[in-house]
Order: C-alpha cells, then structure tokens, then sequence
C-alpha cells in the first residue's frame, strides 16, 4: 500500500482537481441520510419475490431480462439453496479447450474442457495447449495427496493451560473422528495438526471429502468436534472460534506446499522439438530460457510458488463446471518447471497442491454447471480425482501456450486479433 | 506438495485397491491412439458454427439448450470478442447484497452490489455486513493509488552489457511514454522500474489506464516499447520476452504492498457498540480477540496479507460484473484490521492493493454484466474509481460479517440451514 | 533489485561521476594478471603455518599480534577442527543480560546471558526486558517440538518412474532408519517427507539430534540413507543431490511454522500495570498499539511471521555461546503477540519454530564459548532443551525491551546516549 | 508450530517420563523466589567494575580468564561504546578465503577475506570457490543501489484525518531532508515513502549513510523528522512510533527485492568447461540440473528468494570485520543463477538486495575487527562500495563451492574429514 513521494504527490495532484480537501473531509463522513427500501427478506424463492427485488433495485427493465429471462425463470427452483436475494443469473460466455489427452491415475482419455471467460484469448490459448499436448500422445497426471481442512482456535489463561489441553488433545484423534464422521456420509477425519503460540492452541482437523469439494463438510464436522472439546476438555478455553484462519481457505498460503488443500496434482509431457516448433512456432531452447527468467521473476516479485497463469485457466473452469470461483485465490499456486532434454524435446510439468473441485455438492448441480460437467464426461460421484488431473492438465497446456506465445513473440498479436478483431 | 510418509503410504493403499502399480505405468503412458474430432476452427461466430461444435462434442440435447439457450442465441455476437469456440453460456445465480453505503472519494452512495456465486451464504453473509456498515451511516473509502504493469526482461550476454542497457534506459522514460501512447488513447506510462538479476534486466512499465482494467492495453503499449527498445538500444539484448513474469499477472505477489496493481484502495468503519450487538449478536471486545488470533493464524499459514475471504465476494462481484475473474488471484490479498476504542466501538478496516476492475472493455460490455454494473449504477466510462472503492467496501461487510458469525457461534448453523435447508 | 528510474537516474549520475561508462566496461572484465601468493595448504594447524599464512597477507604486524595474540596461540589446537585457514581469533565483546527468570519445562531459574555484539544498547535492552520478567517472578517457556531435517533430491526419467520410487520409498522408512542411526550415537531419524514436483521426488529425513545442534550428524546419517537408497531402489533416478535446498538450511523458509526446524519453543509472561510502568514508562495499552501497527507492518514489508528484532539477541547468543551464526538466518522467525488484559496487565509472548542450538558439538567446545555457556550453567549434554528455551525467553526479554522504548519514546535517546556517549 | 499429532504424542510421552502433567504447571508457573544479585549498573568501563560482575555471576576463574584475558584488558577502553556490562570477549576462529579476485564497480583487485565461524568446512568451501573465480579472472560485481530506511508509524482518528495527513506530507520531503540531514554529517535523506493502512499511516524514510551501515544515523535523523511533523503537521496522530516494524529491520523480508536495504549488488561469473571439471570435479552441466532442482526446492519451501547458503559467507565475514552480525537475518536474502552456456561453460550470478555493510561506525573500529577489514584493504572511510561488491562476490563464491560438492558427491565427505578428521 505503499507510494513513493513523488507518485503520491502526483496522485494527489489529479485528485484534487476534481476534489478539494474540504470536500474529501465532507464526502469520507458518516451519512445520516435514510437509508433506501430494503429488499424483501429472503425466503422461498419465487417470481413474485424475484419480482419484487427488482422492484426495489430501481433498474431498467432491460436489465431484468437479462438476468431474470424465461429460462432462469422455468428453472427458479434449482437456484433455490445456491444463493440468496436471488435477482437471476448471469450468462458467462462458453468456449472449448480441446480434445485434451489426459494419462492420469484417474483421468484417462481425451477431455473437452468447457471455460467460462470473457477474456478474449484465453480459450485460444488454452485451446492451442490442449493440441500440443494431445499430439504428443497426452500429459502423464498423478493425484498425489487430498486433504480439506478446518482450523478451530482455542484461548487459554496461559501457557500452561494450553500445554494441558494439547496433552489431552493429542490423545483425542479417535474420539474427534467418531464425532465428526458422525456428521457426514463421505467426509473422514484424516488428519489433526496442533499449532501453539503462546497460550493460544489451533487445531488443523483434515478430512477427506469423497467427491465434493467439501467445506461446508468440513465446517459442519469441526462444528461437532468443537462442541465436544467444550464438553470434554478437562480444561476449558476462555474463548474459542470454528476456524482461526491458519486452514488457508480462500486465500494462497505457503502452507499449502507442506501439506495439502483440497487435492494435489502433478502433470507433465515430453514435447519432440519437431511438435514445439510446429504448434508453438519456437524452441525447447528458448522455453527454457523462458522459464529461467519467469521463474526468477516470479520469485522476486514474492509470488508463492512460481508459475505464469494457472488462474485464467483454473478461473474459467470453476465457473463453467459449478465450482467455487473464490478457490482460484486459494488454487492458483503451484510450481511450472520446463526443461530441455536430449535432441530438443521440451520436458513441461505442473504441479499444483491446492486444486479445490469436486463433482457432486456446491454449484456442481446447477443445470448449466452439470451441463459443463457433462461435456467433460465429469458428472456426479466417482469423477473428483479425475477432475483434479484435469485441472492439472489445464494448467499445463495453458503454461505451454503462453509461454510458447512469448518465445515466439506473438503475445501481443494474439490478443491484439482476438480482442479488437 | 510434501507428504508425511503416513499419509504417504495410507493413500497409496487405497489408490493401490483401485489400480495396481503395473496399471499405473500403463495408464500415465503417452497413447498413440488417434485423436477424437476436432472442433471446428474457430471463425465468424453463427449458429450453425455452434451447432457443428455441439455436434464434435456429442453431449446430450438437453445440455446443449441450457447452454446455448434462446437468449444467448439471439444475443450472439455480442460474445464474438470475449470468447473464442463458443458453445454457450454457463449462468452463475446473482444475488443482491446492500444496500451498502459508501462515503469515499469516488464512490459516493447507497450500492445495491450484485454478487454472481453458487455457495450458499454467500450473499446472505456480505448483505447483512452491508447492512451493518449502512446501518452505521456507511463506511468511508479511499483510492490511494493505481496503475497497471508489463514486465519485458531483456537478457545480456553479461553483466557490463546489462549495466549498459540500464544506463541507456534509464534516460529513456519520455521516448517510451510517447512510444506506449502512441498506442493507446486512454493508457498514460506513469512509471518505469528496473531490475538487475546478474546479466538479466527487467523493465517494469507501470500504466494508468483510464477506467479499463487495462491489460490488453498495456500489452500493447508494451509491445511497442520493446520494439522501440530493440530498434533503439545501444546494446542488443541476447534474447528478450515481453513479460517476464514480475508484473504480478494473475497471482498473489508480495510485492502489491510496495506498488500497486490495479487499484489499491483502503476503506473503514466506526461501529457503536449496540450497533455490533444487534446485527452481530457479539462484542467489538470478541470481534478483535478474533482478529488477533486469525491475524496470526494467516501469519504462520504463510499468506500475503493478513484477512479472511476477500476472494468471496470479490470474485462474486467480478463474476457479475464482467471483470477478469482470473484476477481474483491476485486481487484477494490485503489487510483487515479491527481495534476495540472507547465505549465498546468497534474499528474495522481493510486495505487492498491490488484491485484489478473496470467500467469499460473486457467482460463489461457483455449483455448480463452490463446489466449488474447498471444495478450497481457504475455502468461505462467514470466509474472504474467508484467500482474499486465499492469493491473494498464489499471487502470489509465480508468480513465484518464472517467474524461476527464465528465470534457468535453462528457460522456452521448458517451454513447448515443456508445449504442445506 | 528493482529501482524506479528517478532512484535509479540519480545513483547513476552519481556513480558516473566517479567512472565513466567505458571505464565500467574495463573494470569489470575479467582480469588476466598472475594472481598472488596463494595461502599455504591446509594442514596441522601449528603457529608455523600461521606465520607463512600472515606472510602471504602482507598485513601489518599490529593486525597479526590483535588476531593470533599469545591466548590464541596458546589455545592453537583446540581451533585445529573448526576452522580452516585459520590466521587467529576475531574478539567480539560480550556483555551480560540477567538474571532472566526462566520458568520452562526445561530451563528452571535466573540465567546470566551472554550477548556478544559489537552494537551499542543491544545488550542494555536486553537486560531491561530480562530484569522487567524476572521482576514478574519469571516467563513461562515450553519446547513444542524438534528436528533437523535433511533434503536429498531425486530426478527420474518421468512421473512414471517417479510414481514407482515413490511407492517404493514410502514402505522404506524402517529400512532408512536403521542405515541412518547406524552412523550416529545421539541422531535418531523421526520422520520422513516426500515431495513429489513432476518427474522430481524430494525427500526430506528429520532427525532428532540429542544434544548437538546437528547439521553434520544429519548429512552424515542422510549420506548413508542416500547410498542405501541407490543400492537399493527397483527404479534409479537420473540424478540425485544430498540435499536438494528443501530443507530449509541456513535461510528463513516459511515452512519452519508447519513442521520444525531445530527446536519449536514458545514463552509468554504477565507482566502487572504497575511494573510496566516502573520499567518500561509506558503502558500495556500503548504497547499493545504498538503490537497492533508493528504486526501490520510486518506483513505489509513481507516477512515470515511477525516480530520485532530477534535476530539482534539471538546473533549475540549464538556467537557467544558457540553456535552456528549463519543459523540466525533461520532462527531470527517467529511471532510475538501482546495483549491488554484485565486490570491494565500486559500480556507478551514470542514463538520461534526454528531455533539450531545444541551444548555439544560444533562451536561449544572452543575455549571461551564454553566459558560462555558455563555462565548460563547449560555446558555439556543434557542441556540443549534448556538452552532453545532460554533463548525464547531471550528474545521475549527483548520485545518487551525494545517496544517498551518505542513507546516511551526512549528509542532514539538510548541510541544515542549508548553508542555516541 | 504445528504438529502433526502423531509425532506430538511421541514428544509428549517422551517428555512425560521425564515431568509428570502435575509438574509441568509447577514448574511453568511464575516464581517470587528473591532474585540473585543484580549485576553492578553499568558505568564507567574499569578492571574493577569487570571484576565485580565476574563476582556476581559466580562462574569458576578459568571462564573469566579466558573472555577477560590479558589482550582485552589491555584494549579494555575500546569497548566502551559498543557494549553494555561487558564481561570479556569471546573468541571466534577466523580462517582466509582467497585470494578472490573481484572486478567491481567499486571493488578491484584481490581479496583475502577474512571469516569468522567455528563450523569446519565453511572457510574451505569458500576458499575453494574464491580460487575457482580466481583463476577465471575473477568475477565482475556491480553495486545497483542503497538506503537504508526507518518507517515512522502514525495512528489517526480515521481515514479522512489520515488523508489530510498524507495530503500535507507528500508535499514536505524538502522539509524533512532539511530536518534530517541537520543530524548528520554523513546521512542524506534519498526518498519518502507513504503507506496508508485504514487510519494508519507509515512514513518509510529511506536515506544513503556514506560508508557507515547507518542504523543508528538513521534513527536519529529520524527522530528529528518525527518531532518535526508533530510541530508542524496541521492534523495531530492519536499515537506514533519512530519505528512501526515496516523497514524490515533485522528481518528477511519480500520487500528487499523492490526497494533495497543497505547495499544491492549483483555479481556473476562464467567459468570454462575445464575450469569447472579441474576444481569442481563436475560439470556445468550437472550444477546447472542442480541448480534448477534447488531452485524449486526453495520455493517450495517458503524462503524468500532462492539461494543455497549465503548465510554461512555472511555471517562469517560480518563478525570477522565487525558488522552488525543480526543483519544476517535480512542480508541472507537474494537470487542465485546457473546456466549452462555454448561449450560447457557455466554462468553463475548472486543478486542480494540487502547487505547491511559499513566501514566505519559500528564494530568496524574494535581492535581485531580493525584488523580484519585491514586484511580485506578495505578498513575507513570510502570502501563501503568496495565492501558490499566484496560480499556479493564471496556469496557467489559459496553458491559455487557448495553446489559442485553437492554435484561431485562430496559434501558429506568434505564435513566429515574436517569436522571430525
């Protein structure tokens, strides 16, 4: 949040030529002025109330149709445990990446990845990854870990009340599984994590989620557990909270690198010379002097982990197949590394630790969320891992086509023809 | 992506019931087996085109017409410039928060924000934050700086070249803004930074770009002055790229704290103790033991910034509203802080350095996201200031509204009813 | 390393002022002249080769007789197996800080500290944090956990064959721990960690190491497991490294909060409003302020926890106590946390992941740090535990200390008074 | 300061056999036991106030005569300024790396440099790579900037009150130089930054200090600056501190790779294919797949930059020449390079953005320390420049030394011969 003088000084020079300094003192105040119509509290959702909504929100009719056309209307109810204050939907463009060959543990076979975007370029892009990849008889994917988790936090007196509660806690794995797996047909309690600093103790409980991605899951079970601390504990907290922000939900954290959250994928593909220079119009030489100097980029501008664009990909995904799109922030870290082997083959590969999908719960059952889905061949129970080798293989093929982009120096131009035609 | 050797061998027990080790080798092997149909190349966007693409991916009818319903078949061109192998649209359900009001530099009113997600409580959560914050005469805002970079890096043969080319471009800053202008109508070059990594240097050119988010703009600038550079120099570079991957693009980076990207805004709040009790059901003196505690929490979790879920209604608001939602990556970072003042007050503020929206280009021109900035009134040129400082507003009802449901014990039984009804 | 241009303009022209841009282009070429006298071999260290060693550095007289003074001469041999190349001994002066009142599971009672620095007022604040604890009847101060870890890295032909090590490799952990401990009497390996990033597999073996520090015995001990590993493994890798930089050595790592890197130890005190007072001239509430800002201001500049100067009492007890000074660099992490409590009581503590500390081995048994360490009565085995808690204890004493003196505005006087007179 | 539970609960019963939980809380708890003799308050440095503390802390004669030996009772007034109840001195071993021959900007020629460790193998190591860049002529060094800074914190009322402050500051950098370089005689104030947090503000004064490290010039320039901007600030903070934690004082931090802190330098170095074999016992080839394999180790473990052990030369040489050894802590920062060039040829650079070096001030003018930089040719004013470049040379030095015995195979060998013999 910092500004040299001299940029601050300028800054501030714009500013006040459209506001003076007495006018921002006026402007920054408290209002006491009334407060406009509230919206009807939420309820059952219905056209009446949906019509009411935009009653209050005073917008142009033009802008109800948008949102709130036949179509979201015929299918209102589905909408019902998705959101609140529901106005209508809003229409993300659609675009294909693929066929994608995927060789992976769970993955197997040649994926059209529907993307949700209103980037121009970004599919071509991905698309072209997609291509390169499949040409070379498709990237190797392994699911190497998964794990979702809650972190409670607990305040005592002092130390030695935390060093009493965390020598009763670290005997409570059975008990703290029993109650949490009481709560949940698929989520099992994986794991637990003490952290101490001073008198306050955090738990870290992690659970396998089956086939969502599962923080509500998590949530509702780490509920249970807390309460049965408060029960149980032969020394009780003076306060406590459901989670302490040390789980990393939401948000990109070194930890994820240490441990895991959501699932964790590696994806790689050797790349003949000929197909690099074919597809890509450059050299494995030159990717890797690409992946050089991004990587050293990436590192002292205090990226966690080093890559080039996995969000465009992973964003686009999420809102095409009903994930959680506030995930990018959270999965958008992982390590890309290039490497130039022998006769000028390109060796590629991603890893990523923080892949937050699931294919049953959340958005997944949204009617043109499950669509998506359904193109990928990825509906419903049984397809999470395979969807988490796939957002690997994404992030490859994206990492591929961009970097291939600037080594060729067509970076510019893409964008330059597919955003301003 | 570490793994503890238990958990190590725990999973791979349970992938092992599934699929042998001799399987695996089979199954992560590259496959020559021929391709499956390509798409059609992409072209002039026309229904038969998406219809021959429906036909390539061989789902079902009735996936095709919740994507490529009638709405966004007659509204079809408007999505040739923001997509490419458009099949459809994926429709994100759009709830209202607010009215949230606003007394900042730019933003100046009572906002009803609409937020595009599929996770219950969601818009629940940051509509009773806005309600709190309007209840408590608004929160004031600030934009405290703004400007959007490219990162060329230029490698030398070695260091006394690199010193060279520094020297040189150094004195360059006015030929490069007439250059990068040239290109643009609203992208002002308002800094340069460079960066010497041994015989490597990195420019970074840092742009106003008028109320567009700006990154094709300031790919294009930036491609001129590379040009520029390579015609110009006194020492020619060995190889070059256009972004070096130091400007940040796409991920959370540390350095958004020294500089900015984007838009960095602060925003805060003074809420009456009777004020937090009756919409929150708790104490400001609870309210900051939570703070305390999840500050460190997100400290030894390794985040950038300390805060809770800025990526959820971030990426809710850019989703709606046309925004890249790719950025959401590296939007989501900043610092929330709450203090306990006289009398049971309650202080809360975020600050949030790396902003990345606009009013006008990208997704904003899109028929349904064209509608929600309509509702939130911030349609079209004038706006991108007010959206930033609205979207930090945003940022501090989410937390103020996550906090006090954790401080109050509500936060899983909200979940719970929200999700699960 | 980056420098906006204006910055970079000015230091240019001052630089250019000094050498032209040519005479840069000379100076820094390489240079071809004969190099001088090399120093002779090393070998046993007697005061004959010290003689040749001083002749080859053409110092003066004065500087040999400060260095290899007639103590140092009479010592000769107990340097002989820490260091190479040795010219004589470097004399930091140390003072003492103390009694600092010490009650952990392991250190029990008031040690004299000492500090050896060559910075005015370090050593007179720490003391006033010590006197203030012990006058509080003492901090509280627990060992959380321990281990050093060593990292070898393992490159494969592809994930395939990555896959297969580490399926092989996860079964391994007995096996490793039996070639490990047999090249060590106190190292016993207690846990193992695979990181698995494309076709490269990391492991990183934790040991616990007795007494000692430990960096040696875990090479050592790693060596061995490597060698098994290479005999052994049903798939060879391509390349393998000893420690492939995972492991955190000799540098901050963020990492150090999930696991541990030497010995984890937390401390905390209450220290009563009227002795904050006396002491520190200032109050809980003032410093809890200062706590508040300082913690954001940590984040913001882009540390790894929070705190304030560690680093300044942990260089001094390492080199006077014969640790490995280069760890400060990874000890000097952790969080520090004040809170106002009831009745104006401050409450202070510090947790520090990563502290390499050991009472055998390494630098403890030279001459005059031994004598150190006899001052603090932690010499010999047995002691390790207690020294890593002594210096949490430490470095509380000097958070307290140095904050305290922010807040009574007594920072900048103590500064002056202590290094100008 | 996590723990997985399982390894907590083998901590915990192993500590458990040695303290009951009972115990535990006695000996954690707080003790009014009296406290020992208070140290004699620090005062005039005489022989007999030395003795008097040898008495207090009643460690045996042979201790006291070993730190208070005759040599420093001699240069007893020496240490007056750069110590509080000094005691002795503590000796550290210091053994010459080189010649090491530089071709700087500011540094040129050949350099014994002087280490001060009490590690085996570190003084060989960097000997061997110090010879390695001599005999390739040496490698070129380039100081790129410097400032060292002190961060003011100021707390307002709100956002408006901060606004108006930052508005009025901006525009005082003439007026603050003018304050601060009145303290001075050698410091210039070079730059101001401003960082707004909600109703925060943060002052980052950054200055160029001559050839002193200059913590103590900036403090006191500093301070001035403060007391001047409450006199003449037209809006008054609600508290301040002269350092709100935002500098990066004596902490590693992200910041360092955007601004600098102290001196920034980079140094690189190429070495023929037969050069790297005939020292090294390896190829480029080889160090270059380690160095990318380490690189990535770095990274995923949350360092900040990516380097192997700059540390280790660091902290060796500041405590030989008398630098403030804590700044280890922020000085062990920065970015390592290898590439593999036509015909075998290795390229290597060490960039660090933050060493925190002087040539006068400080411990620079203690007896030994004197010595030291006397055998570097670098002692007194006008060779701060020189000494930085020198410090980016021995670091690249280190990275090449360590790195071919990790190559070679040789790393552990190299420790156990000379740690052990």
């Amino acid at each position: 949040m910092s500004t040299q003088h001299r940029q601050a000084k300028e800054y501030l020079a714009r500013m006040l030529e459209e506001h003076s300094l007495e006018e921002l003192e006026t402007r920054l105040a408290p209002s006491t002025e009334p407060l406009p119509t509230r919206l009807p509290r939420d309820q059952q959702l219905t056209p009446a109330v949906v019509d009411q909504r935009w009653a209050a929100l005073a917008a142009g009719e033009e802008g109800k149709n948008l949102l709130f056309d036949p179509q979201t209307q015929a299918l209102l109810e589905r909408y019902q445990r998705n959101v609140e204050n529901f106005v209508g939907t809003v229409k993300v463009p659609v675009g294909i990446a693929g066929p994608l060959r995927v060789n992976g543990l769970f993955a197997k076979g040649d994926y059209y990845v529907p993307l949700a975007t209103s980037e121009a370029a970004l599919v071509a892009s991905y698309h072209r990854g997609a291509q390169l990849i499949s040409q070379a008889g498709g990237c190797s994917a392994m699911l190497l870990s998964e794990g979702v988790g809650r972190s409670p936090g607990f305040a005592f007196r002092d130390l030695r009340e935390a060093g009493q509660f965390v020598a009763w806690a670290v005997q409570q794995f059975e008990a703290f599984r029993s109650v949490a797996e009481a709560t949940t047909r698929h989520g099992k309690l994986s794991d637990l994590r003490l952290t101490v600093e001073g008198n306050h103790v955090y738990l870290l409980l992690e659970y396998r989620t089956g086939d969502a991605s599962g923080q509500n899951m998590v949530t509702l079970a780490t509920d249970a557990v807390v309460a049965h601390i408060l029960a149980s504990s032969p020394v009780k907290p003076r306060h406590h909270f459901l989670e302490a922000n040390l789980s990393g939900d939401k948000k990109a954290s070194a930890q994820s690198f240490q441990s895991v959250r959501g699932k964790k994928v590696t994806a790689e593909v050797a790349l003949p010379a000929a197909l690099v220079e074919k597809v890509l119009h450059t050299t494995a030489q030159r990717m890797t002097e690409y992946w050089r100097m991004s990587a050293l980029g990436g590192v002292m501008s205090g990226t966690l982990g080093v890559q080039g664009h996995y969000a465009n990909g992973l964003a686009a995904l999420y809102i095409a197949c009903g994930q959680d799109a506030a995930c990018v922030a959270e999965s958008a870290v992982g390590v890309t590394r290039f490497e130039l082997k022998a006769e000028g083959t390109l060796y590629a590969s991603v890893t990523l630790p923080n892949l937050m999908v699931g294919t049953v719960g959340g958005g997944t059952g949204l009617p043109s969320q499950q669509a998506c889905l359904e193109i990928l061949g990825l509906g419903g129970p049984g397809h999470a891992h395979a969807l988490a080798e796939v957002c690997a293989a994404l992030s490859l093929a994206g990492e591929l086509s961009i970097i291939g982009a600037l080594c060729a120096g067509h970076f510019a131009r893409a964008h330059r023809q597919l955003a301003r035609g």
